[in-house]
């Protein structure tokens, strides 16, 4: 049985978008049971939570003695567990580690930085005068994976951890139509989300945030 | 013998920071020789060069039959090879690929941007107004790794990977005086760029690009 932590309540925008529903997916994936323990945003800084995890960030997985925490670590933790979740073939297992990394490092933090400017400073003078820059960084590696999507349906060979995460990052641009200016990666993100895993993690973590109630 | 793609020439701000100085110090721990293969920023977008790397990065290392993308995912290839790169112990392993992670997607994304805007921006109007979220987002995380090197002079239970790529992202803070603020931070880079492996690895590079012609 594994033990994945995460917050008891999260601000309504973050509902769908916690970090542990790439972990959920994964467990869903590969059919592995889970319990959830729950943790408040005032836990974040104590040192027990430390111990655990040095930044005070979600999720972290326990795992019998191994606690593991950075969701790409977990994935990675996971996927040797299942070949459901990595490929068994040597060179298709490499290939879906590149691009967990590549989702992790190359995607991530461009599509992230435009994803929370989008969602949080839209309209503010710095945020328009830095839009074009961070839009050109990210529009560049989306087109760069809408050209290595063609036709394939998965990072690898086979589904894998790679497109948990990459799916997920590419979640992150949402209502923004940016991703839907690239077919091929428009239409992998579709594949992705209709994975009956994806969903069941998906409405877990939105209905545990649906009945969860404020601090204070 | 291992083959080491970078580039031929970068502008001189960049000499000491390509990102194949992370796998040219990993093989220098592990002992392992390597030749280059140099190419230039008109290959980058070639269909022969994104057949090895789709968004026509470095570094790329080729280990026989497999091509391998991705800092983070090198480092990992080449950790699976010796133990001078990733402890052997297993729960010293999982800790080593954890810090791993969490230098490139917990550290890098927001030492990165702070980085970033201090070299190129500083005193443009936008970056005034921005800097300050940008600094407390990497203070933060900078807080939190200092917490966790107080006793300790590794990441994890011995020199790793993880100690590599997490030197490289304090690198990226170069001359701005902001580690410095954090005793146990500064005293591990300091720790981690003394090692001889470190200091081969860079001369190694900055010789390359000291000796290169610009392109045109």
């Amino acid at each position: 049985m594994y033990t994945l932590t995460t917050f008891s309540w999260v601000p309504p925008f973050a509902a769908g978008h916690v970090r542990d529903l790439r972990v959920r997916w994964a467990l869903e994936e590969a059919g592995m049971p889970y319990e959830l323990r729950l943790i408040g945003f005032e836990d974040r800084g104590t040192p027990a939570y430390r111990q655990l995890q040095p930044f005070g960030q979600v999720p972290v997985l326990q795992d019998g003695p191994s606690t593991v925490f950075e969701s790409g670590a977990i994935l990675l933790h996971l996927g040797r567990k299942s070949e459901a979740l990595l490929p068994a073939d040597p060179i298709e297992r490499e290939r879906a580690i590149m691009w967990l990394f590549a989702a992790l490092n190359t995607m991530e933090p461009h599509v992230g930085a435009l994803a929370e400017l989008v969602a949080f400073s839209a309209n503010e003078p710095w945020a328009i005068a830095r839009r074009p820059a961070l839009e050109e960084a990210a529009l560049k590696r989306l087109r760069d994976l809408d050209l290595y999507m063609e036709g394939r349906d998965y990072l690898a060979a086979s589904f894998s951890v790679a497109d948990i995460l990459m799916t997920t990052v590419l979640r992150l641009l949402g209502q923004t139509g940016i991703v839907e200016r690239f077919a091929a990666v428009s239409a992998y993100r579709a594949r992705c989300t209709a994975r009956p895993a994806f969903q069941k993690a998906l409405a877990d973590q939105l209905e545990l945030y649906a009945t969860a109630k404020a601090p204070g």
